[in-house]
């Protein structure tokens, strides 16, 4: 008997390592499957619904009906179909509204992965897997790139991590940390995924968004990187993927430092010792002052490398320097050796 | 009296300020223009003729005969002759003679840094500055994401460095550091440039090979920058040089991590702490293992992420695997918990 067509084994190979990755699955826990009917996310579900029986694991599905298409619900429906007769079990299809808040894909995202917890929550999911590929991967370095904001905003998305966005539901096994998350196809291309549907006669549908030039990501995926591949040579996808997964292991490690730095120079008022960060990297000082910019109250979006820069010279470049204004009507200041990021009390005396 | 066209005021505070930034600057010292004559560096040798003499500094010139292009040596006494007409004095013109080693453009480079720290020995400069700006930032970036190599590969050029490439001269007053570099135009974009020398009447030279598609940062230039401005939105120069300047800060923390690291888990004979290395995280471990191959002798160009992380196999995944063979002859083994890394004796016993 012949085994299966080389991709349809691909992904496979990938759901079974990434599964047998997964720390903490009991015998007969429940992953589920997030699809949209997608090439990627449908050989991700055939492949689930192969591989996790043999793993002693129970395979389900949600879709998500974003309903900001006519005719979403019974596309939702379709897909559920197809999903049923995979032989996935549960299958839910999850109807979201999606707010305005961050911009549209921002916001669709959001109440997709709210509606991914819900379900997770409502079926007692232990992991759900989504079917992120390589070249999403590219695609999320260059956008990542084009906000020039370090490596931790090209360090792309992890193969393993927690849903996120907000508090678990109450029925996570995951508890408050939630349900994980697995991407096993970031290793394969979007070439992969298409061959496996169609060695098994699956037709993906393709979402238009995906191709519609107001959307940052589908430049990025029609435009970008095909003019790099062009320019650069081929490859590329593979070289922003590889850029994405040192990066992140330069973030994480960076990340712990500063932890480590901020408890150490942090005093009891919450206040920071200046010479002792001082002393620490660049790359490090920048982390702390972040967060501690952030814990005070700055909006994310709104604190610059600049604001960032002008908190680092009351470390570095001391000569007496008055408070600094920052966003969100965070003050800063240093005084006796002390860096203070606090909210200023508003004219009211009503302050936070 | 009016006051120097806006551009020329750009870079000549850029200028201004990147000599005021560097240490040890003696009254009377001289600091050398690498000049080609294209706009960048024609504009930043006149900036610095104007510059120099009212920070008490002397400035000279070098233009490089790299040889490769019918009439090279007229057009290099052409730019002499209009350095000397800026008032800069030494000028220099070097000839040299490019290899083929690394490619053209790495020949070229190489050729050109050995004539660059040639004519500061000779003329005891203390500083060698070179035009590169933004622009040429965010080229070199691209280039490191389609080599998909890490922060160091992305992390471009610095503002402030040391003269690359081999032992000073004996004149040199950096000593065996050699004269220090410095890039005083990177926050500028070509623009400025092209801008400034308009103003000054200067006709900067169009090198032909900055336009051959047949080199790799040509087509950066010309195709991938400008497909990337398209697909991603403006300033995607300005978010790449940032993004260097971030991730040089990265590496060079990392790097100091990693040479903690090293020196902690080394022993007399040159073996690692297996434990105690695959107790730091991934990002040390990587840097640490990829210096020690190194200094095994491993050959750079050669040494993959795979091998990386089958090295990274014998610390954190260690089930008794056997040997590594790694580019090089090098062979590295794990024995009583210790990683050694050493290049094998050849068949014949005369290994080195």
């Amino acid at each position: 008997m012949a085994g299966p067509a080389p991709a349809v084994a691909d992904v496979r190979r990938a759901v079974r390592a990434g599964l047998a990755g997964l720390a903490g699955l009991e015998p007969g826990a429940l992953v589920l499957v997030a699809c949209s009917g997608g090439a990627d996310s449908l050989a991700l579900a055939a492949a689930t619904a192969s591989v996790a029986p043999r793993a002693g694991l129970r395979a389900g599905a949600v879709t998500v009906d974003h309903g900001l298409q006519e005719g979403s619900a019974a596309r939702a429906g379709a897909v559920a179909g197809v999903l049923r007769r995979l032989g996935l079990d549960p299958v839910e299809v999850a109807a979201v509204r999606v707010g305005g808040r961050g911009g549209p894909e921002a916001a669709a995202r959001d109440a997709r992965y709210a509606a991914l917890r819900s379900a997770a929550a409502a079926h007692g999911a232990a992991a759900v897997l989504l079917g992120h590929t390589r070249d999403d991967q590219a695609e999320t370095v260059l956008l990542g790139l084009a906000r020039g904001s370090g490596a931790r905003s090209l360090a792309g998305m992890a193969a393993v991590g927690v849903l996120p966005g907000g508090p678990a539901g109450p029925g996570g096994p995951g508890g408050a940390q939630g349900p994980a998350l697995l991407r096993p196809l970031l290793g394969l291309d979007r070439g992969t995924t298409r061959a496996a549907c169609a060695a098994l006669g699956l037709a993906p549908w393709d979402d238009p968004h995906n191709a519609d030039p107001a959307y940052a990501r589908a430049r990025a995926r029609h435009r970008a990187l095909p003019a790099l591949e062009a320019a650069l040579g081929p490859g590329v996808a593979a070289a922003l993927a590889r850029t994405a997964d040192l990066l992140r292991d330069d973030a994480d490690a960076l990340d712990a430092w500063a932890s480590r730095a901020a408890a150490a120079c942090t005093g009891p008022d919450g206040t920071l010792d200046a010479a002792g960060l001082a002393a620490e990297p660049a790359a490090v000082r920048r982390r702390v002052l972040r967060r501690a910019a952030l814990a005070a109250g700055c909006p994310a979006g709104a604190l610059t490398a600049g604001h960032l820069a002008a908190l680092d010279g009351l470390l570095t470049r001391w000569r007496g320097q008055g408070p600094l204004d920052l966003p969100g009507g965070v003050g800063a200041a240093r005084r006796c050796g002390r860096l203070s990021l606090a909210r200023r009390a508003a004219g009211g005396g009503s302050g936070a």
